[in-house]
């Protein structure tokens, strides 16, 4: 058995919430959205490599980004870049990767994450992660990292959890939707609230047992790959099985009914690089809470991110609380906080023509 | 003695208010802002073609536009581009073209005309130049069109007239700069106060007469023209003349001194297209009181000006009454108002890039 864990990086989602920046041909997970020279995902990678060897670490995408994923990412091989046949939540994006796991070492423990999470005090993450490690060897435990909230946010799920005797791992409650800003209010102050950070860490045998109790169809479906996996037939059985499998994600198919979760808090500076609100949330902001990342002259303007490539001059005045982007083929100036009219614009700007989503 | 009026457009303005499309390589009254397939300049040649021949047609510019005017102006003699050394103000130009008539024909009547104006009604356009032509017979008589008013306009000058026994042509009391909101009110109530639509008429001694009174320094530096006037000399004594007279405005300069300033009635249709805003409010609004002109998706978005080539998507949302437009070079979004504010743009615009203004 060999004791370092599996990583899966999920990297199959579209970011529409980052359009125009984030396009269908190039997603968020892909981008240097925060001008580090690296990507989402290639941080995600760097973050996590140190857990394991490059063998033991897959990324799940949608079939049309593979590409990306290996030019992004060299180290991984190619059999480890799982490829879906169509764009589907994360109970099945785990299931793919737990069933096909489970061919190569069905003793494995396994971490699963996002690929666009911004990480800040790594040992301390990785602390945790090694307390979440150690939390999932008793069998059928899914593990969790919750995030100690430090403000009412309502852009986040978030999990209620019992404060028991053990200091490192609690026990999950219940999941919570995105609330509105009274309800995180009460969580905040409750205490027994963390944000739903996505990441968890099992027994590969464990999330397997959770998919037959209460995902069952799911885990026929994707029990029947034994046979497919890592050969040529691969592919085709993906078509097969997504086509037979409901979409649903992993919080709502299993979380949620699961008796059997536990929590690690994390401690560490975490966040969901959701949103252009988030993004610039996480930007050092100037004395008039502006980001500004363009050849800029602003006027009476205050709380706007304003990304432009240099060469052009973007004059604003009079604007508060503004996203101002421009790619060239796109120009959007919308509230900061119009994340929920994303896909709204999405949508029409793909009717006026395909390129521009 | 020729009957035919000269006209005199005055073209040498650099439409800073119009800016980023109104460029100091190209200023307004050279782009057809209005999207008729003709410049400002042409719209105004066209206009007051028929009152005259080509060869009594001038048009007075900067020296670094008689190029542009050549282009758009092919019918013009190249003698009466009258090109400008500097940038002056409206009494210096039009001493250059009267000084330079007097050569030509001193007994000429003279039509002095803003290249940037938009008018309708041209048969009612028409017949008040005539009449105003009628009345500039009168020596020493300096006339001017002044229109109606229909709103509390404060982006124009006024004149206030004295309503005497003539119907057509009134005496002017004097001039006003652009008033504020509340005496704006009160001018369009009281019924004696009109639009100053920097339109005059007079006959070319009267005005030097004029000048003489008023701006005695003005009129003996251009009265030494005489000699220069269609030579090669020209030039050079212009940047002389130039250099020598004050900067100054034929309304501050003569009209609100002299005693003999009449003004008729103008009932047609008017307005100088000295900003966005007045652009905006000349086009055709949309339900949401929009003017479109690009590709563009408007989300809660109303009285704003969208002028951007279709090529782009431009995506707004939250917006009201804004102007965003993209020439390329230069996005500028601000209040469709902020035309107070332009001088400063462009200013700073400058100070980034040259290129820029």
């Amino acid at each position: 058995m060999n004791e370092k864990p599996f990583v899966v990086i999920m990297a199959g989602g579209i970011g529409s919430r980052f359009w125009p920046h984030s396009m269908d041909a190039k997603p968020k997970q892909f981008l240097d959205v925060l001008g580090t020279g690296r990507s989402l995902l290639q941080m995600t990678y760097e973050r996590f490599a140190s857990f394991t060897s490059p063998e033991r670490l897959m990324v799940v995408t949608q079939a049309k980004y593979s590409h990306l994923v290996k030019t992004q990412l060299p180290e991984i091989k190619e059999e480890n870049i799982l490829s879906e046949p169509l764009k589907r939540d994360t109970a099945n994006c785990i299931a793919y990767a737990s069933y096909k796991i489970r061919n190569t070492d069905p003793d494995a423990k396994v971490i699963v994450t996002p690929a666009d999470h911004l990480i800040l005090n790594e040992s301390l993450f990785k602390a945790r992660i090694f307390d979440a490690l150690k939390a999932a060897e008793i069998p059928n435990h899914i593990v969790t990292i919750g995030i100690k909230p430090n403000r009412p946010e309502t852009g986040y799920g978030y999990i209620q959890f019992i404060d028991g005797s053990d200091r490192v791992v609690k026990k999950v409650k219940t999941f919570i939707e995105k609330p509105n800003r009274e309800l995180a209010t009460t969580f905040l102050e409750s205490g027994d609230y963390v944000w739903n950070s996505g990441i968890f860490v099992w027994k590969n045998e464990s999330i397997i047992r959770a998919f037959e109790l209460h995902l069952p169809e799911l885990a026929e479906v994707f029990e029947e790959g034994k046979a497919y996996f890592f050969t040529e037939s691969e592919g085709e059985f993906l078509k097969k099985a997504y086509s037979l499998v409901k979409n649903i994600s992993i919080d709502y198919g299993v979380m949620e009914k699961s008796e059997s979760v536990y929590m690690v808090l994390g401690d560490f500076h975490w966040a969901d690089i959701g949103s252009w609100q988030k993004l610039y949330e996480l930007q050092t902001q100037d004395g008039q809470g502006n980001v500004v990342e363009a050849n800029a002259l602003l006027y009476e303007t205050n709380n706007c991110y304003i990304k432009v490539s240099p060469e052009k001059l973007v004059v604003v005045q009079g604007l508060d609380n503004y996203l101002v982007t421009d790619t060239g083929n796109v120009l959007l100036i919308c509230k900061l906080d119009a994340e929920h009219k994303f896909r709204e614009f999405t949508a029409d700007a793909k009717s006026k023509k395909e390129d521009f989503v």
